[in-house]
């Protein structure tokens, strides 16, 4: 283990793993009862029927093209809350500011962030406020917390599964996954990592793309109207690749996909290149990766294309047993196989 | 209002509360169906009978006599959760660090945060860990947000409440004194504030005092055993005199306090002398200000001084009647009478 904290160690890829597994969690888990915890290392946890989450926010720059630090932290929390299939019923808002800025600035990301909690139907019940000196933070920080309570929907999405393989799941974890589940995504892959980058001084290139960012609560809720729906994840930091490595070795299965059904935009690809990264490791804040029963994937996809925010959605791969190696599996649009690698870190630090 | 955010807004007195009422809380609040909201600006908040709290911690120094960020940042997540009258279930953390941190020092942060955790009974279920580049934190930052579920003795407390003068009550909050109460503090009051300074680069005096830093919880479960309690507070930042000023505005009421009785540790006094500050208005993390039904009221100090941090607990003054002045007025040593200065803010920055 290193002596210090590097990036990496914040960047969502095998470096940070590392830390989280050798150092916080073993310092800070309990031995308590409850349904899902810190060991599970998904994205929300659960207590008492409660799904609870938290994320703090350090994006850089506090505006970019598509949303801002208040948009970007509501939508993160509501995500991470609605992807084990629960209703958020309450955000909490803590704010650390730096003395100096603007409160004009302030407004506005408070603005942001109202406007983000009507479109998702989830108030701010409780905060928190800050202010450190000059050089205490980088302008301001932003952190969410979410507690939410079992979707409606769930016991039918669950009933569903069980129906067409047996298998019984209540909260849709990373590590459901199962042989024959057809993996979603959502839609277009890499768009909030390259609008963060392009607004970045030292960086400075042109680019069209938008950040996906938004609050997810109202596909995950079709998509279990429709059901059969296993496991899904948001793909924030170390992107696509990192969160189909996150599902398959906790689910213990292989997952095979295929390169030309991944929709990327072109000025993604085009940005990427430029920078030397790959569009499946950088964040996405506004899309989904689901894990369906294979007969169910059609139904799903349908319904996600008819929400505001999931027109592109498409399959993109199955899972396989795995059986001895638990890995992600890419055929390439040339036709070739290969193991699709996982990052060590999303490549630029500060993206969420 | 100001253009710019200043040290003050943050530093939990009367400029802070104005930056609350007159930016943050009216372009975040909804007209939803919660509990208690932001608009009642207590510790807490609840919703579906679920109580929520979030708190950052940007101390400096991160290790201080008595304490350190990881404990102070769980027993004041878990005291804003308690003080309701809430068991607390669950807690997040939330880590922002600056690269080149040490990772020795987030190990001792980590099990200290755990020590603290394991004597409240109260687990970190859910976490976040973000790295920010040189500069972009001040060393580490710490958010904890806590979830609580009614405490199996509040119904007990309520009804004895009832039982002494009708009054009908159930979450413990700032808004609940009348006429008749007492108010208790269940120790020495200014320590953490004292503490925290005195290791601060430029002050530089020595002092022996120590931190009070601790989670309240099983002092809060002792007292509710007994009843009779009305509304519970932990001074933090701002201190006793903010703490007290908030209890009576929202409750429209007068609290007479003596001067005499409220327990101030002689390092305090003398630290304080030095600084020219006054110990009622610095921070405390480990003190509980209450407002007890007064028949009730020397049972529950008898009940706080069994506990572990509650021997020195004390009744300092009675709630009376406001005509047209809800105000906090203390009788002096020498013996006159005067209105408690209300705090701007409290008067060293980042002492939590």
């Amino acid at each position: 283990m290193d002596k210090r904290i590097q990036l990496s160690h914040g960047a969502g890829g095998t470096k940070m793993e590392s830390l989280l597994k050798e150092v916080v969690i073993p310092s800070v888990a309990t031995d308590v009862n409850v349904d899902v915890g810190l060991d599970a290392m998904d994205d929300a946890s659960v207590v008492n029927n409660i799904v609870f989450t938290t994320d703090s926010y350090t994006v850089k720059p506090i505006f970019f093209p598509g949303g801002d630090i208040g948009r970007l932290a509501v939508s993160g929390t509501i995500n991470d809350v609605s992807v084990l299939g629960a209703n958020p019923i309450a955000i909490s808002c803590a704010l650390i500011i730096e003395e100096g800025f603007e409160i004009d600035s302030l407004k506005k990301i408070l603005k942001s962030i109202h406007e983000t909690c009507a479109e998702a139907g989830t108030p701010i019940i409780t905060g928190d406020t800050k202010v450190v000196e000059k050089g205490g933070v980088d302008e301001i920080i932003v952190n969410t917390s979410g507690i939410g309570v079992e979707s409606p929907y769930l016991e039918h999405n669950s009933n569903v599964v069980n129906e067409y393989d047996k298998r019984k799941i209540k909260w849709l974890l990373d590590s459901n996954l199962r042989e024959g589940d057809v993996i979603i995504v959502s839609g277009t892959i890499g768009d909030h990592g390259v609008a963060v980058i392009s607004k970045r001084e030292g960086y400075g290139f042109d680019s069209t793309v938008k950040s996906d960012v938004a609050p997810l609560n109202g596909m995950i809720e079709e998509s279990l109207k429709v059901g059969g729906v296993c496991s899904v994840k948001d793909p924030t930091r170390g992107g696509l690749s990192n969160a189909l490595w996150e599902m398959c070795e906790k689910s213990n299965v292989c997952i095979n996909i295929r390169e030309e059904d991944i929709p990327v935009r072109e000025g993604v690809k085009s940005a990427c290149e430029m920078l030397g990264i790959s569009p499946y490791e950088i964040g996405n804040e506004g899309k989904l990766v689901m894990g369906v029963v294979g007969e169910m994937a059609e139904d799903v996809v349908s319904a996600i294309r008819k929400t505001k925010y999931g027109k592109d959605a498409t399959i993109i791969g199955e899972v396989s047993q795995s059986d001895d190696y638990a890995g992600v599996v890419m055929e390439t649009e040339i036709g070739g196989r290969r193991i699709l690698p996982r990052p060590i870190g999303d490549p630029v630090p500060r993206i969420c």
